[in-house]
């Protein structure tokens, strides 16, 4: 039987996410990327589709490989600009009651008692409804607009990761006691020192301490996405994800790399069924398959070849200028390219030709792309879900909003009607939605570790704030 | 003849700003601070009252120099918790049409790409609405917080300062054309990478290189506030700020300061009148006197003398609980130490003791306390104007929003009859109400000269992004 099936909508604060060259589209909204009106339509849409979750992706990384600069990216607006999507979430909230933000924020840029300050600000703004999609940085574009001179590598970056994460988990978890608030007017006192920590942290990549400048929020961790799926990465995932995003066109890759990472979870003493997969997919779907393959058809006229062989190009860290289309998708692999992604392409399922990967890779990204009627879609989600374990999928669009607004309005009922879908969302924070049970981090989660620290503290004072 | 009177809201993000204690009062919604209701509220309250902007303070800094720890500013709220105010400004730009958001950012803490980022994308999603009010890091606590050992000197800090600024003026001035945007659908070109620069700054402090990921927001460098009165601050402001903000009791002081840095500012070759001064101010106003007093009186019975020692230790970096309250207010000056604020207290003109300036500071924080009918209190901020120069003030709150409100609906409508206070909002950026001209800054702007290597683009090409 298949399990309730949960979507996110996907998206980036670009021009161009994942379907290059559809902004030309005469319905799409992109050319609105900027604007307060639009993110707040999208909110909205969401939400009227119960959708788990808006995520969106980001980096500071300008795809530059390609032609060895980044000019294509720039005329072809290929995830360039990119604006900061934290600052989107407050007007998004402000219209949604239910739906949740999974904001991508990476470890590699900033001082993690800064980055623990803003997740937990939106915590509480969002009355918990705030996810954070973990990443490292990926490109040497990023490190140099750091001042760095290179990116790091994969291996190490995940270490360091590691460590921010014990970081923030510590200032999350492990400074303010769940009494520490008194709020009490008659005598004046807000908060009791002695139920509050000093997080001194004196790790090997980060040096800090500090009392935890936010009170804690509804989730104190913020619900923990991820997306790494080479060996390295899904050790990260199985550690500290509650969900991980996936994005291959192959149900079999999918599926081993659901087992795969749920077995090394369960080998780490966590329930493997405490990380929900997302898959990428686009789907496109009308009242009839005619319509929707004429949707389809028209979608394709306004494809950009250019742009995606600056995304694939940026993806793969091959620049794809000095190939001919027909040839098959080089397998050279550097150090810090996203591996997994050119596995996905050539596989020994099949060879793809580089103009094979652009042509799947025009709508949708390297994630699959549904076309059909709301019970074509349907069947067709079922069937992703029963063959990989899956809990649900990203949804990435052609046009927008037309692609979260069909999906919300067309798919969503028929996978009411089999009893697969949501009719109302659950009650209280992300965590509790998706999981049905508290709003904290369960006690398996190696985040849960950083609260013996305030249970010491007991009636005797402990460390406290001084 | 008095000058139009231009007012800010005085804000910060935590539940506890310049009146300690306050948040007992009945009708304080100070404990809502975590909240979207409370800010949209606050917003559109201030909009309604045609103020200028929403001013908001900011630091990773916690106030621990009282009795050497930080436990006194946990139990009394003083200032901590403290939560990020950049992210409350999508939900307040989206219930508002004109109010302006003046955000605290740090030069002290992060990378000038990543930071230049997110005022851009404010920029952006208010359509021009947003200022940024330049501080760096004074305390250790702030300093340990991010991994250092202690704060840097006062001159060091603000030379890094005018690095950084030179950093993030060349991402927004100096990267992409105007004429960079093509947007168009039938080419499907968005930019034109010939009309965009990579930057390259090799400087003391920051080192890094990129094209700008955020295409040129309406004001590009937003809006620049700033606070600088001791020597070295004034020439900081002298040469960046195009609004200062003052906060002092004594008009002779705030006249001195103005007048000082309006000289710096045309040393600098640029107009004295370019730069909009601001002083702190507390309204306590009711229909009648005697409302308006015993208003004062009732909400004097919520201060709190040990929540103020805190944040007055903190501001000036002498911890006060070594002292007794009728000891004359300590002089001894830490480097680091703010210390313009001690200089207001000990100055020639009177000798303060602590209980005094405690007293003093117990509402309201610095500046001065204005008590009276609509028509007292227009002609105390008249005698203001008239005697300092300044443009306007920032308004802080006794109680929250009430201070906001009543100043909206009873003293706003009599400077309005006074012909002091507009009476409806100008067009366009903040920049352009301010000043009443363009949404860039002018050319005697030191930011201004990033604008140069733009222009060499050219038709031959240039430096382009490659």
């Amino acid at each position: 039987m298949t399990k309730e099936i949960r979507v996110n909508g996907f998206a980036i604060h670009s021009p161009v996410h994942l379907s290059p060259g559809l902004w030309r589209h005469p319905r799409d909204r992109s050319l609105e990327f900027s604007t307060l009106d639009y993110w707040t339509d999208v909110a909205r849409i969401l939400e009227r589709g119960k959708f788990d979750a808006l995520f969106i992706a980001d980096s500071i990384s300008i795809h530059d490989i390609y032609q060895g600069n980044a000019d294509a990216s720039l005329r072809r607006a290929v995830q360039l600009p990119k604006h900061d999507p934290t600052l989107l979430v407050s007007a998004m909230a402000l219209v949604t009651e239910h739906l949740g933000f999974g904001i991508t924020g990476s470890v590699s840029y900033e001082a993690p008692y800064i980055f623990a300050r803003r997740f937990s600000t939106l915590d509480h703004l969002t009355k918990g409804r705030v996810a954070w999609n973990i990443v490292t940085n990926f490109s040497d574009a990023g490190a140099r607009a750091v001042g760095r001179t290179g990116v790091k590598a994969h291996d190490l970056r995940y270490d360091i990761a590691d460590e921010f994460l014990d970081a923030v988990y510590a200032l999350w978890e492990g400074s303010w006691a769940e009494d520490a608030l008194v709020t009490d007017r008659a005598s004046g006192v807000f908060a009791d020192p002695a139920r509050i920590r000093k997080v001194v942290h004196r790790g090997e990549h980060f040096q800090f301490e500090g009392v935890n400048i936010v009170d804690p929020s509804p989730q104190r961790t913020p619900f923990l996405f991820q997306a790494g799926t080479s060996h390295r990465g899904k050790d990260f995932a199985a550690r500290h994800a509650e969900a991980v995003f996936l994005s291959d066109p192959s149900q079999a890759n999918v599926a081993r790399n659901v087992a795969d990472t749920r077995a090394r979870a369960a080998g780490l003493g966590r329930d493997p069924n405490d990380i929900k997969f997302f898959s990428l997919v686009t789907v496109i779907v009308d009242e009839t398959e005619a319509a929707a393959h004429a949707k389809y058809r028209d979608y394709q006229r306004y494809i950009d070849l250019e742009g995606s062989l600056a995304l694939l190009s940026g993806w793969s860290g091959i620049d794809l200028s000095q190939y001919a289309l027909d040839d098959p998708f080089p397998t050279k692999k550097k150090d810090n390219a996203v591996t997994s992604m050119i596995d996905s392409f050539t596989g020994a399922e099949k060879v793809w030709t580089i103009r094979e990967v652009v042509t799947h890779n025009t709508i949708g990204g390297r994630g699959p792309v549904v076309i059909g009627t709301p019970a074509q879609v349907a069947d067709a989600l079922q069937g992703w879900m029963d063959e990989t374990d899956i809990d649900g999928f990203n949804l990435s669009y052609a046009v927008t909003t037309e692609g979260y607004s069909d999906f919300a309005d067309l798919v969503v009922p028929e996978l009411q009607r089999r009893g697969l879908y949501k009719t109302d969302y659950g009650a209280g924070t992300l965590r509790e939605k998706v999981f049905g049970r508290g709003r904290l981090l369960p006690d398996t989660h190696p985040a849960a570790r950083f609260r013996a620290a305030l249970a010491e503290l007991g009636g005797t004072g402990g460390e406290h704030a001084a």
